[in-house]
């Protein structure tokens, strides 16, 4: 929308902005926030988990990581909530670009509160039906706006595609992918050639895990952006609705890290089994996510036909394959990075422009 | 945006609408508007070429046809515009499924003047620079939306995402795919096996082509969906600026359709060759539009890696690659159906529900 003549200038609103969390993705933001594509916006608070800094006439956000180390004051949500009502800011936002629980707990209030929302922080709409609940009326009584994009491949335009076919009346028949940039360059290479344990190794030495590698193959977090995707689809399903496979082996889950490193050969095995017997039928192994119709969500590791778009995938590549009533024969395919600090950071600030030109056609 | 709480609601906003055109796309938004999708809009206009009905009070979608079957009343925009004006709607839009460029001609007058424009008529955006800046010019001047998402790639998020992107300061480095369904699925079947005209007799028989084939193969409307992308990436470029290959051999573009479709074996001998000479260099063949940093545009057979995303395209599947500055290691890759009436008319629905929410939030 909005194409052509942009009628609608958003010059003349400002809105002001905290940061919480200034790590991988907080960082990039802060850089972001430095170029001219923000200059409508001013950052007033900062946080990590231990300090913060406030100033409800502005931060410059390239002293930010300085302040903080500097700063004397301790964590209170409260400081920070406060400079966005003392900057006077036709338009106050959260950022949450940290993995707390306890934060995305107060999402709901500060939606409730008037206050917009852009978090990336997965674990207020991923996780319980009633958090996210709480987070639809808690917007509905603030008449304020809450930005997920960065939520569900980072930026790709997933969420927005979904909500847009369904306010048309589109109904989705399938949703299925890989929403993992580490499951995705595992399977991506796993062709028999070398052994899973071997590709693990150096998936977590460029980076591509998580530290711990169980949190990636265990599946959980697939399993909250499903879920995230599913809820936008309609489908009010709970935590445990969603069925997922570990590929971690049993034996492996409950042993301190250095244990689990050293034993990662135990992996093999079983993977090179299933995927020879794959290989014989044709087929792929994948790490897929998948919903159908009737919100039943399932992630796991599945066999593919080269044919499916997953079988195509390359690199660290995420995919969202949409088969809806009107994308019947074909599905919408979205398919790129699905992380990354850079395109994350660039979701959270797409989501807080949105909400600034959304509330400048207020007024025209 | 507006994930989670749908904070503003969109009830008590009416929006009045005018169709033009009521042929295979347009057929398909009357189906459409008598869905509860459409419920806060109202039809109080339609044309066809030669005659049109208006009711400030509201026409019944489903009876548009028969009504315009029976009308007397020949065209006349202003009589349709003027049933918009006498509607009292919050927000009068016009619609345009026409392929007409007298139409297109108009959109710049009908914003200027207040009205929102939702277009699936390319002719407006993808042919002059002039018409194109008076379309900004006019929005400006109307406080007004023009809606375009129809006119890329049916729906498929391309438009948005690419100014999202730009939204954030990110920087379009290279564009490129396959924007015509039947010039994807001659390629994706030309391996050699049979030769072009058979193919190219079959896809008029499945009506991937437009009846004069001609139209397809000559890359002028894949050019005009590549102009309304690079302007819409920032480059203020001309029809003239955009390099086009036609495919269809010199001696056969001025014939008239029935000697054309006696004589499409002249196709052969040179795409063939051309098809073996990619083949020994381990590629294929696509029909693409590229462009590039500076805003070069090209459309026109290319060979491609196994490894391009075109080369794993599938049907009549339309595809769009960006790779931009945040995303350059891969580019963020949409694909799906980019023609067909369904998915088109929800392109256009999808438009005008968006601009209705836009100035809903007007009233917050
Ligand atoms: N990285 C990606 O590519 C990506 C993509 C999409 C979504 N995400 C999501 O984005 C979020 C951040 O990811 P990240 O990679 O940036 O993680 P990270 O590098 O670990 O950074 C997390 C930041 O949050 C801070 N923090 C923790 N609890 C806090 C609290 N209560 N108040 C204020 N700050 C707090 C941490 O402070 P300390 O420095 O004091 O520990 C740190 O600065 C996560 O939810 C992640 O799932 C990440
Ligand atoms: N079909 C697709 O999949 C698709 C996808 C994306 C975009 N589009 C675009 O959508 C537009 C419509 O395509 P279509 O396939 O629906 O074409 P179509 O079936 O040929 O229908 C065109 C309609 O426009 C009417 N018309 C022509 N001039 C008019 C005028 N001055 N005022 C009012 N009505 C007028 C025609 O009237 P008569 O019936 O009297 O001739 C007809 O009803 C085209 O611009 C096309 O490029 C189509």
């Amino acid at each position: 929308m909005s194409a052509v003549p942009r009628a609608v200038a958003t010059t003349g609103t400002d809105t002001a902005i905290v940061l919480l969390g200034t790590g991988v993705v907080g960082g990039a933001l802060l850089r972001l926030l430095a170029t001219p594509a923000a200059s409508t916006l001013y950052l007033v608070g900062a946080a990590n988990s231990k300090r913060q800094v406030a100033n409800a006439r502005g931060l410059v956000p390239g002293r930010v990581a300085a302040a903080l180390a500097e700063s004397a004051a301790g964590r209170d949500d409260a400081g920070l909530l406060a400079a966005l009502d003392d900057s006077g800011a036709a338009h106050r936002v959260v950022v949450d670009a940290t993995a707390s629980a306890d934060e995305a707990a107060r999402h709901a209030d500060w939606l409730g509160a008037g206050y917009h929302v852009v978090s990336a922080n997965k674990a207020a709409t991923g996780e319980t039906l009633a958090a996210w609940d709480d987070l639809r009326r808690a917007g509905r009584r603030g008449g304020v706006l809450y930005g997920d994009a960065a939520t569900v491949g980072a930026g790709l335009p997933v969420l927005s595609t979904l909500r847009r076919l369904r306010d048309c009346g589109d109904r989705l028949l399938a949703l299925d992918g890989v929403f993992s940039g580490s499951l995705s360059w595992l399977f991506n290479q796993f062709d028999g050639s070398r052994p899973f344990s071997a590709l693990l190794r150096e998936a977590r030495a460029f980076g591509y895990t998580e530290p711990d590698p169980r949190l990636d193959l265990g599946g959980a977090d697939v399993a909250r952006k499903l879920l995230i995707l599913a809820r936008t689809a309609g489908h009010p399903i709970d935590t445990t609705d969603v069925a997922i496979e570990s590929l971690v082996p049993a034996a492996l889950r409950d042993v301190p890290l250095e244990a689990f490193l050293a034993r990662v050969e135990e992996f093999d095995a079983d993977l090179e089994r299933r995927r020879a017997d794959a290989a014989q039928r044709g087929r792929l192994l994948r790490f897929l996510a998948r919903l159908d119709e009737h919100g039943r969500a399932r992630v796991g590791l599945t066999e593919v036909a080269p044919t499916h778009p997953a079988a195509r995938l390359a690199g660290t590549d995420n995919l969202f394959a949409l088969t809806t009533h009107r994308y019947r024969a074909q599905p919408l395919v979205i398919q790129g990075p699905g992380a990354g600090p850079e395109v994350t950071a660039q979701a959270l600030l797409g989501d807080v422009l949105a909400l600034t030109a959304a509330q400048a056609r207020a007024g025209v």
